[in-house]
């Protein structure tokens, strides 16, 4: 019956367009968890954000593997940031998915307690690579640089408007 | 028939998956609405985020009720903040829903103009306890703690990642 | 058959309600473009977000036309503080969508490289005016008013509660 087979394509469509929907919410959790995660010095919540190989560029040697980067809530400054009071903020990310990989481009600060008040100590460009795996969507490599006039940040933000294959991302579809 | 069967089933795990979002979603509008309603002084949309019998425990004697919370906005601090000229910046927070209750973990700033800039007078954790009500999703209970190195800021941000029956919550699926 | 049509009344609903939880999902992508457009210099980027004569009122003469918008990435003082180091944050917004119609309310920050860390050199109430276009939701126009304690900014962040009829708008549903 007509009836029948439209219904199973407005039902395919549906689940395609509720695929997507998700798809850009997981990103969303996934990042909305990486400050209370780190600033509550929860190193299994850190590290399970990261694929087991996954990656953090900060700048210079990049750190490799989702324990090594868990480990760093155990470290310095890491530590001394907590004691003195501290909010690793991630911004609401522009997020493009393309298949089982994604970008996500955004801000992070680091808030630090200073006096009466709180110090802004870092403002950064984000680029989060991710990858869809079976246990949800993961962070394959986390790159930010600080937005302190040096090129390399702004490099990194224009990045969110190409798409893997070098065409012009869709921002408004 | 078994396609009619099978469209069925289809149609019933769209209707899930779709409430878990329409949930994620309905939390984050909360949230957003949180700011806007202090910084402009509405006494009922500022109510009217938590239930009839919601708490907003900051540190001393929790606040209890709706209508006590509302009128946070009629007193001071908070009135003098609004006259120099402030904002209430809730983050993009980590939801998890359990069913009719769910929590939101995340960072709140209170920022003040202070001479050519602004200030950023108070960092926050933040854990939201919500409650789906017969009129939405309502907040049941806000707890927030400075971020200024003592303990308490950190306790309740690792609360993010335990669920109500002491196991560990799933971030990343 | 009776199951038959059941299925569709209740495809007709998701259909609906998803298409909501799209309308919110697209509103937070349009918004979290605008950060990496303007902070790395993307002129088409920019423009791009907004409608062919969409509006940018920001205090004075309001810039009219996505072109006109677009090129303020190529002026002072945005040029200066891209050099200095910069950060345009917009937050998670609150949205209200009618129809084909939409606002997006909710604060920007500028964030300033200064010395040894960042200064919040504006901290501003944002009301986003958005319409749904043959591409996608695009800004029709973006009014915003510092937060110094002036009255407009907080009557800008009022008028988040008030639907176009002059109805009070439905915050948690």
């Amino acid at each position: 019956m007509a009836g029948e087979n439209e219904d199973g394509s407005r039902i395919d469509a549906l689940e395609r367009r509720l695929r997507d929907v998700e798809d850009q919410l997981a990103i969303y959790r996934l990042l909305a968890a990486y400050g209370p995660a780190v600033d509550s010095r929860t190193e299994a919540a850190t590290a399970g954000l990261w694929t087991e190989t996954g990656r953090y560029d900060y700048g210079g040697a990049p750190l490799v593997g989702a324990q090594a980067i868990g480990d760093l809530v155990n470290i310095q400054p890491h530590v001394g940031y907590v004691e003195r009071g501290c909010a690793h903020v991630i911004g609401m990310p522009f997020v493009a998915v393309e298949g089982d990989r994604a970008t996500a481009t955004g801000y992070s600060r680091v808030y630090l307690h200073d006096g009466d008040g709180w110090k802004v100590e870092r403002t950064s460009a984000n680029r989060w690579e991710l990858e869809r795996t079976q246990s949800g969507w993961k962070v394959a490599n986390r790159v930010n640089r600080l937005l302190d006039g040096s090129p390399d940040g702004r490099e990194l933000l224009s990045r969110a408007f190409v798409q893997s294959n070098g065409e012009e991302t869709d921002v408004v579809s």
